[in-house]
């Protein structure tokens, strides 16, 4: 959308802070359409009603204030938890995986008022831009999008607050200076990037952590807990069945407490570019290690390779952005083809940082004791099977061998 | 080898221990042929001399000692470590590692002192017998093969320590009564598996970890160093250069120290069940940390993808014993194409159980802080760009949503 | 089963010829236990009432004789189809496929008839004996297996006829030499192999086809039809509606009448060796070239690439006996979810061997003439966007570029 | 590079053609700046000279012509055709794999003359300008890029008429009507595409077809051929050894004269949307089954299989234009290193679009008669190991079973 389209209403995803503020006053000037603001509590810990006053003293008639926690913990983060998905190795996509569900919801919101347009608040830089477009016209292929900071001239600090000053848009005290590093949270995760956190070299400082203390700060006293899991998610801590989001909260508590889950990498953007994060997922983090937990007992070993072997394009397919696409729910059926045996109870230990799987147990476990044993399996499993097994998988390393190609030369 | 065969000359690993000590002589007597015996040092602790006095002691005439510290660290570690590699999410391969060598060695000796067969002292329910046995034939596809505890009737403890009476084999009073479990140990790590560990919903015992203090033991203050790596292997610690062994020798006692390392899982055996281990890798989970710290800046996004991508199939091969193979050097020369810029420093704080990268710099950064700035970037990025990519990227999904399969649907 | 175990009931998958035949009467004698013969149609161009005669003249009680042919097409013919599978790049695994069905319904006779074991024909060095046990064991884990071919002394020809003889079993005049090679029949394929097949220097004999005419022999004036697409499955051809097992007679028909689908591969076996194989698919040979062609219109390209990914390892799964495992049904789940909208026509030309799709159609297509067309597309692609696209795409070769890995060195 | 740069020198990729002549006087008008002209025989089957004659006509001072037939098939073709490329499991990528070469040539010689842009003729709605320009990129990561179908105002055929006319540029009156479908050429292959070809539910008409006869009209009598194999590469045809073009040019007209090579396919396009095209690889679609024959008797399976399954993504990347990209070379280091042993000799019959291998042997041949027989093996293979290897293979399943997951269900 270089130049300015032709927009009659467009929904945008406002947050209330000085930031979309700015941009809802700014597509009613330069769009000359109606806002319709949407404002969704996915957990980042901010109250929604003082979006709901900011967006009525600009004048916006449509405002939508919604609670999607339980959704969105229900529908996205446990199905991307089924298959134990970190991007990179190590991220655990607590961005990329809220952008789906806010855009979906704008879309609805804009069929049902019969919006044109949808705009969102990302930059120019980043992959949120892309996650909140992927899925705008994968659900509504001929919507218009405004993404104001690809397009706007407001691009310095001084002329955003100088705009905002023209437009009597209120600054707060703690705004008018430039933040050190900007922040996203939702119920899954903090993160922070940018500015005073640009140098990969230098180590964030403590007061850049918003949701968990340090490992240091953490009790001398590890904490125990379960997890009851149905079909892959968990269900229950202590044996206290909670709904998803309620369940994830917990964790998170359980996660600052001890010192879990924070995460400081350099990471590779969809858009092209290394760009370096400072991210906290304690209950996440915990999360994944019990999931995996309860998965080494009830999970057939192809089936958990598998898994494995496909985890990594599925979490770069989330991080991209392509959360609403083929390709991501064909894989999501194969993994929750997976999930229906991961039953069972772990038991974690929390300390300082680390999460330590203590137990599992499981009725679909398939461990089995009699033939692992190292004592008398009493004839469930005959040691000369062994042989049988090893001569023929070896046979073609040893019809090369013979002609020469020893050792898997080839 | 289902009967015994004819054999002339036989290759024994021979740990000097009681059980391979049995086994030496059970050779002796059923095989009625010259024992040769190799016993290596690849970090596992222990002296080497007793064992060559106990052969001699059973009239061995061929007798091998050699310390394959460097070679085990330099040619087999590193190369794995390259690969950021883990079986099942979690596990470092440290026994899985260590087989290939052994087993090279002895055909190397084998062919050396012209004898015929090798043999091992691995049980028939394991992965170690796999490993041996396919690096056997892979390097000398008509050697003959002899697994004692596949063969013979010392199927229990006590008739082990008959035949050991029998045989005036010294019994120490430690090793009369059961050991609680099983271990296996090298300069990667110490397993500990069976008997007392094999309930896996009971914890283990503090007194099974050899290797490791806990985190809780471990001191309240951090650590911090620095590594150096050169074509993706590390290189110096603080500055200071070292052997791979070394250095490995070092990182262990930096990990130990600080409550570094442990795993216990359940993982999955390749002949087909699931069994309970308990590992300590104390310099391993340092380096792991460390590589996958020094790539984030060196490596680019899709080659760093497509190694993660067959990550899982290499770590495969290597636990189920295909280090000589075609399809193991194959994918080795895809990783070590890979490295020739993963060269740098990173810092790494020690804590506790905790490995934290606290910094990373590497001359061949492509970590460009000019592109990625939230500051004004002077043109290194065209924000419009961003536009054309997602419309395009977006594309095939507006296609899809505009004939009815929105979001993706199929 | 090395030694003959204690076996009370065994269903035999039965064919009625002479091995088979020799196999039963060796059951009786050597388990002295009674045989439930099973003889399945699954196309393999054989009168089934002969094998039952023949049944009752070795006394056997409970005789099982069944057309299995539409649920071998539909269930599991069309569900490999619609992964485009071929091992190897070639083979469109017609054995393979059969297998799981002829063990699924062995086993479900055993439990009707409280039988404790199950037999089948095929020999110790081939990939059936591993399908088909495979499948017994996945299917009823306790039952007991009866291999013959691995078990006996039969190992000769000369000792079959002789045992055949012995014990009154009638030998055609046609089996009383040996054939000049094997062969293995079901709607889907015929194969050849072994004897005078062996060496992969000489071409087959024309004799060697059962099921084609040669390209040569074919008309010289091409045959067109169409083929109907309802989720991935054929349903009619040239507009007419047929069951499963209808239609691939039919394109079994008009594939033999134009030379098409003869197959002379080298193959790699699970069991470890390479074999040489003739195959004739002519229905599958059309069907996988018309299933193709309507994919390319209807299904999303991600879709399609995911597809083509896993396929080799779902082909190997086939081949290799794993129909009845996790992993193949995790696999299933994800292709099935991609075929909801493969629907259409396609009309292919048969030619003297050659499958040339000559048209294709669908109400799901996703090709858009507006927007590839050369003509004015009228605003339906903005070839502006193909700037951003590629910029962003090549952002991380430039980085890597300016810090001297030109094209792509590492 | 919306606005027209600042642009001092460029090099062309130049035809001599119509479109790249308005390219080149458009280059001199609107850019003001020096043009360098490259034309390249990467086998096309045009003269260059008269692209000379031309180029000076237009006051070119610098001009390059150059032959890269020799370059084009060993560097590009070859080390493709190792890993049996095919993109969406039909096209040979003829096209895609030139353009590297190409863009590669143009960066030499803009670095040789002090060029500091390069342009191209492809169109904003192709594949080709991704290839061209992340060429460019890749190898000059400072490079200015100038695509003119995406800058100018010439966007129909009648405006380009005029241009030419208003600036002296000859049209042949071939060129004065509009081509009835566009085309590509190389040594490799040729592609038609658009206009009268865009529905893709109609066959293609004869005429469109350059490089073949068609199945109907070849020789009612097969052509057989042998070729000749050194690691992986071709390099004799019945035994006269012949450098890489030659030979390919050679395997083009044997592949003509027998109606070899006709691809007719929608394929999906890295921009985003379908396209139809009908390809002709008549040397190549010899080769493809050539190598692949070879590959069945000199590379071990799992050699092979890692290929298979690395070679959609190996495709996809150069079909996507990132040949010089440090994922292509890690993958090409993969494909290499398996193919030292693919040497030996396939006899292929050549009839009527058909290729079919009739016989291959090599001197390192993994196909190993003694063990495969049906004859009495000798002792190369022992049936009993069978047991054990499906008992544990079968294991795990057995397992899962026994807990109530019979068949693998989950």
């Amino acid at each position: 959308m270089s130049a300015h389209q032709d927009v009659k209403k467009v929904v945008l995803a406002y947050s209330g802070g000085l930031d979309t503020s700015v941009i809802l006053r700014w597509l009613q000037k330069t769009y000359n359409c109606e806002v319709v603001t949407f404002t969704a509590d996915l957990g980042q810990g901010e109250e929604l009603e003082p979006a709901r006053k900011k967006a009525e003293m600009f004048g916006v008639k449509e405002i939508f204030v919604e609670d999607l926690r339980e959704t969105f913990v229900k529908d996205y983060v446990f199905p991307m938890f089924r298959a134990n998905t970190v991007y990179e190795g190590q991220y655990l996509l607590g961005t990329s995986i809220a952008r789906p569900l806010i855009a979906k919801r704008q879309i609805e919101i804009a069929e049902a008022v019969g919006a044109d347009a949808v705009a969102h608040g990302a930059t120019g830089k980043g992959n949120d831009q892309v996650r909140f477009e992927l899925g705008y016209y994968a659900l509504k292929p001929d919507v218009k999008v405004i993404s104001p900071w690809r397009e706007w001239e407001l691009t310095s600090r001084t002329k955003l607050l100088e705009f905002a000053e023209e437009n009597q848009i209120p600054v707060t005290k703690d705004k008018r200076g430039e933040a050190p590093f900007s922040v996203d949270a939702n119920l899954l995760h903090s993160s922070s990037e940018g500015k005073l956190l640009e140098d990969p070299a230098v180590a964030p400082d403590e007061i850049v952590f918003q949701r968990t203390i340090s490992p240091e700060a953490a009790p001398d006293k590890a904490t125990e807990i379960s997890i009851d899991f149905v079909n892959g998610d968990p269900v229950a801590i202590n044996g206290v069945a909670m709904t998803p989001a309620t369940l994830l909260t917990r964790l998170n508590e359980l996660g600052r407490d001890n010192g879990i889950g924070r995460l400081d990498i350099v990471e590779n953007r969809f858009v092209g570019m290394k760009s370096r994060g400072i991210y906290e997922t304690p209950g996440g983090t915990i999360l994944l290690a019990a999931h995996r937990s309860i998965e080494s007992i009830t999970l057939d070993r192809e089936a958990a390779h598998l898994k494995d072997s496909i985890m990594p394009r599925y979490a770069e397919l989330i991080y991209n952005g392509f959360w609403f696409s083929p390709e991501r729910r064909m894989l999501q059926a194969l993994i929750d083809a997976s999930q229906h045996s991961v039953n069972g109870r772990v038991r974690m230990k929390l300390y300082k940082g680390n999460v330590v799987c203590v137990g599992r147990e499981s009725p679909n476990s398939l461990y089995d004791t009699r033939v692992v044993t190292f004592e008398d399996d009493e004839g469930a499993y005959n040691q000369q099977d062994a042989q049988g097994f090893i001569k023929l998988n070896a046979l073609r390393l040893r019809l090369g061998g013979q002609i020469g190609r020893r050792g898997g030369a080839l």
